[in-house]
């Protein structure tokens, strides 16, 4: 099916780049979920899909969707540098060169993390400012959900790094509507002598993010421990990636074991409707309902959904990603990192 | 009240050593607390309180309590070095000299963190082949509890001295009778190629845990992700002060922020009885149900109370350091690290 050509009506309609490949999801069942979904809005999304023939030959989709044929696929066990290196017909590889040619304005996908980090590095072009780039993710809190970065693209970061993670956090914010967006260090005590050697030093680059204008509030609020964040008082948490991808898994993991150790109570199973309630509050912390980590840094939109994703988790990124795509996100990156 | 003269019959009773300041309970409320508790078993412990002449006046106790007036506290604020060096006559300074003088068989206390970890640093013998204590703490998971070591006395750690870690959380273990404890480390993939260099180095130093006969159950497991430590197939986690703190509090921040989601949905709150039923879901989660963290690595036994704990928590800390104390914990731990 060729690809429509962009009609004026198309114009303001975001062009988003779906791999189907690398991920434990089906990729049919990913497909169909796509297909079949109503995007709301003006201008739903119009899709370059990244599969193999048989794929396309087993799921029909409609004129919105053009079907880009690879011939490789990066697998989870792969090393990261090495399979971008020699699959250049991967899905990886192709949607991340079709999103640097500007054929498309946002990539999701599901596969290799470290593969699409790599190829991320090598092919986009860095933000101005920006040596490096982190995963994003969303969490919910009490208030407002909290952008965490790093989750988990570099196992550490230099201070001056983690600033730069917090002026691309903050921008994520500022796109998603938040007028001012508070930033906070995760650390393990709240007093500024607390943590390694770089975090302490993190935490004495980070003041500059506040005025020096007693009148304006601040925006970097100094520590937060893991216990406080999900009270909801900062918009951004900055972390080296190793620590951030620990303090994720782990919100993760017992947001689960205490949803479980509530099922398994014997009074509480015995109440009418209790299990639709428990469900109910499992896909509210569930990431499937969060739009995946945003790979952020690089000049394009990037988005890596869990690798073990329902599909639905797709519907959910692609809808981030348009609004991220109609917001502007990488200019108004562009402008708070000037 | 002067001590009484160890009797026969006292022989086997544990000497506990209890620092009643620099945290934010009430000192009063502590004492009361231990002072009405009936200590179940043959053996109940003899205390020896440590705090001001004024707390004795006000709290009357029993015999079994020998009351050591001290005339300095060290506050939560202060530089730990620097307060341990200079308030020689502190509750803290006087407990760990009480318990290297083997006139105490453990301590307890919920004041600052980093004075306890100095002084006991500073004048308790290091147990042979350990460079520095950790902080060991006990989580609840789906089968039995998992004791995760360092929770927070170093920020860092070389792979080596995680190997030392893991030893002390093996021995734990075997004090509270699990037969063969088995080891995983904290990490951001279940690859060895995952993680910082440190946390790669620390995966193949743990594996001199395991036997080359093949018979032989492996210890050390390899790595474990956040999200999988509460199912339960670990006895020992094993990760560095910094990040052991970040996914303890983590966890702690979780548990609450679901519980409080739980009791907001609307439909659950209608249910009869269904804050009881929470609010013991919560009691099982809560770290005042454990015996508070180890401070391991030193000769002796040294327990840190949450320095805004229940007077509750130090009754389990007393009981678990009871149970440390009849269960020869400290030979336990020398014959696992030679």
């Amino acid at each position: 099916m060729p690809r429509k050509t962009k009609s004026s009506e198309d114009y303001h309609r975001p062009r988003i780049g779906i791999d189907l490949l690398g991920c434990e999801t089906s990729p049919d069942k990913i497909l169909t979920a796509i297909a079949s979904h109503h995007f709301e809005g003006e201008h739903p999304p119009l899709f370059t899909i990244f599969g193999t023939k048989e794929i396309f030959e087993r799921v029909s989709t409609s004129e919105d969707f053009f079907c880009h044929v690879v011939t490789e696929e990066i697998t989870m066990e792969e090393d990261p540098l090495l399979a971008v290196r020699r699959k250049k017909d991967s899905s990886i590889a192709v949607g991340i060169d079709k999103l640097k040619a500007f054929e498309i304005d946002a990539f999701i996908s599901g596969g290799n993390s470290g593969a699409l980090l790599a190829k991320t590095t090598i092919s986009l072009q860095m933000l101005p400012g920006i040596d490096r780039p982190a995963f994003l993710t969303l969490i919910p809190s009490k208030i407002e959900p909290i952008a965490v970065l790093d989750v988990g693209a570099s196992v550490d970061a230099k201070a001056e790094t983690l600033l730069q993670f917090a002026k691309m956090g903050i921008a994520y914010q500022k796109a998603r509507g938040v007028s001012h967006p508070v930033v906070g260090l995760l650390n393990i005590g709240e007093e500024k002598r607390k943590g390694t050697p770089e975090i302490r030093k993190a935490y004495e680059i980070l003041q500059t993010l506040n005025t020096t204008d007693p009148i304006d509030a601040p925006t970097f609020i100094g520590n937060i421990e893991g216990r406080n964040v999900f009270l909801g008082n900062i918009d951004v948490l900055i972390t080296d990636g190793f620590t951030g991808n620990v303090f994720l898994k782990t919100a993760e993991g017992i947001a689960g074991f205490v949803l479980d150790q509530m099922q398994n109570l014997g009074p509480l199973e015995s109440i009418p409707g209790i299990r639709s309630i428990i469900e109910a509050l499992k896909n509210r912390l569930s990431y499937a309902e969060y739009p995946g980590a945003i790979l952020c840094g690089g000049e394009g939109i990037v988005i890596k959904c869990h690798g073990a994703s329902p599909p639905e988790a797709f519907i959910h990124s692609i809808t981030s990603a348009s609004r991220l795509v109609k917001n502007s996100f990488i200019e108004k990156i562009k402008a708070e990192l000037i």
